[in-house]
């Protein structure tokens, strides 16, 4: 996301109509926008949703936000992600599939001590059996809803903890979570692995050749974890780039445990970075249609959507 | 194996006819020996092969024998297991299967420092594809065919990385490893999953649920880890024993993953304590018949037929 045009490091003195917040597990991210729903700013500070107790949040805000706010009014603040968390600054509940990914005007409202302050929480989704949640993406399909109108298929979310969503008649149908880019570390800086898995480099060809191989088989990956440490033990034939291959089975496994919901569409792939290049890189070698988007884009039309119509209060 | 028969610590002045020695990366067990192969003494360190450098392994051996080595003769020892790697006292080459699990009189001798040892190691084996070795196992295996001669089918080794074993015809045909209990530690303890996985507690109804699920669709257990997390926060219905469905959901994806090489025959599984008894439940779930074996009981049998017959210097 560090290319995204929607990123500014610059914190300005100047008068919002009101500001959209992204604030995850590890980031805050914040932007000031006009009343024609233009950015004027942005600003972004490590005060992440995990690092904070719950009196905390309103002064990490202030810390980015304060030069945006008018002089006489509040102003409204529109937040999606991991603030909304029980153990964030106030719990929205979630809201449980299907259903639409955001409900304009129908935000979570936050009692701020500031006056200047009048915030309101984007619920996160959860889904009852099998059991998962998501707190942010909700925002981001809203925005992918507005971008491709009627948009029906799969949108995957890479990242520590990717999601895979079934989208149908303007609603969340479905979703799935998968630890993959955390087991990925875990194996590779944690396991037996890593004597053998390289910090750094890549192979293309290595990764995709794992993806198809994982995918094909996806029950196999268990039992072809360990052939990369003893590959380089047994030293013939060359093992290859073991990273990549690691990276490939896992996405690969991932991919083929999704691949019955697939489709013949287009998969739209949300967010930058190498992750995101590295599903769509094995989306397009499966003969699946990778479509990639801004994060913060849809996440900004998503927040944008969020604060249309009248609100109402309550948690 | 603390329970075993064959375990003892003290270590008494004695005269061995000769030594077996069981030497894994983390642990050193030695066992005095009557010519007719009666266990007269055991002896166990924790100067396991992944604490020394080469030259420290005579002194961590005589630190345990010492007191059984007779006067003006070279006492003969048999080392299996992790003694033998490329990082170890001395390397023994992997034999690659299919072969037989252990060649009696056909070890590699080590050249020691102490005029009275006569030190020998068990080479380990190797498979070229998929790529996979083992050290320590190969004469576990000469010890099950020698408790159950002529036995052709799987014998399974859980452990931290577990492998399960195709015997026939009296050799190691082919063999697979699984970082199970490594992933197990892991997710338990390191990811996101230790918020909901307690360190403690077990219920074998889920344990058993959970493995019968993996085992049915092993590619569904990647998107089947987050409901580990999700399940407490959404909190209905009860999500049951975390730590127990963790556990069950890698052993039952591991066994998916064998389960086409299983047969019909009785799965035979080496090893104690708790691990070892949960393969044995999660087979038996499964509808397999699991024979357990005390796996010092193995080792002392292979490690007898290994010193077998006259022996040729290697390497």
């Amino acid at each position: 996301m560090s290319s995204s045009k929607w990123e500014m490091q610059v914190s300005t003195h100047l008068e919002a109509a009101w500001i959209a917040v992204d604030w995850g597990t590890t980031r805050l991210r914040a932007w000031a926008m006009s009343d024609s729903g233009a950015v004027l700013a942005g600003a972004v500070s490590e005060c992440g949703m995990g690092w904070l107790s719950p009196p905390e949040f309103e002064g990490a805000l202030l810390e980015i936000i304060s030069l945006w706010l008018a002089k006489g009014r509040r102003t409204e603040i529109v937040i999606c992600g991991m603030a909304g968390a029980r153990q964030g600054w106030q719990e929205a509940p979630y809201r449980k599939v299907p259903c639409e990914p955001v409900l304009p005007g129908k935000q979570v409202a936050v009692r701020a001590r500031d006056e200047r302050l009048d915030v309101h929480i984007i619920p996160g989704l959860s889904q009852a059996s099998p059991p998962d949640v998501m707190r942010g993406e909700e925002t981001q399909l809203a925005g992918l809803l507005i971008a491709k109108p009627g948009f029906e298929g799969t949108a995957c979310f890479p990242g520590t903890h990717s999601k895979w969503v079934t989208l149908g008649a303007g609603k969340v149908q479905r979703f799935r979570t998968f630890l993959t880019g955390e087991q990925f570390s875990l194996l590779a800086e944690h396991s037996i692995l890593r004597h053998t898995v390289a910090a750094d480099g890549w192979d293309k060809n290595d990764f995709i050749d794992a993806v198809r191989e994982a995918a094909a088989d996806p029950a196999s990956v268990p039992g072809a974890l360990f052939s990369l440490r003893a590959g380089p033990l047994l030293g013939s034939p060359p093992a290859g780039n073991l990273r990549s291959r690691l990276s490939g089975l896992l996405i690969g496994a991932e991919i083929g445990a999704v691949v019955g919901e697939l489709g013949e569409r287009a998969i739209h792939v949300v967010g930058g970075g190498a992750v995101a290049a590295s599903y769509a890189t094995a989306l397009d070698a499966l003969g699946y249609k990778a479509v990639s988007h801004d994060a913060a884009e849809l996440t900004l039309a998503g927040i944008s959507l969020a604060r249309t119509v009248q609100r109402v209060t309550g948690t």
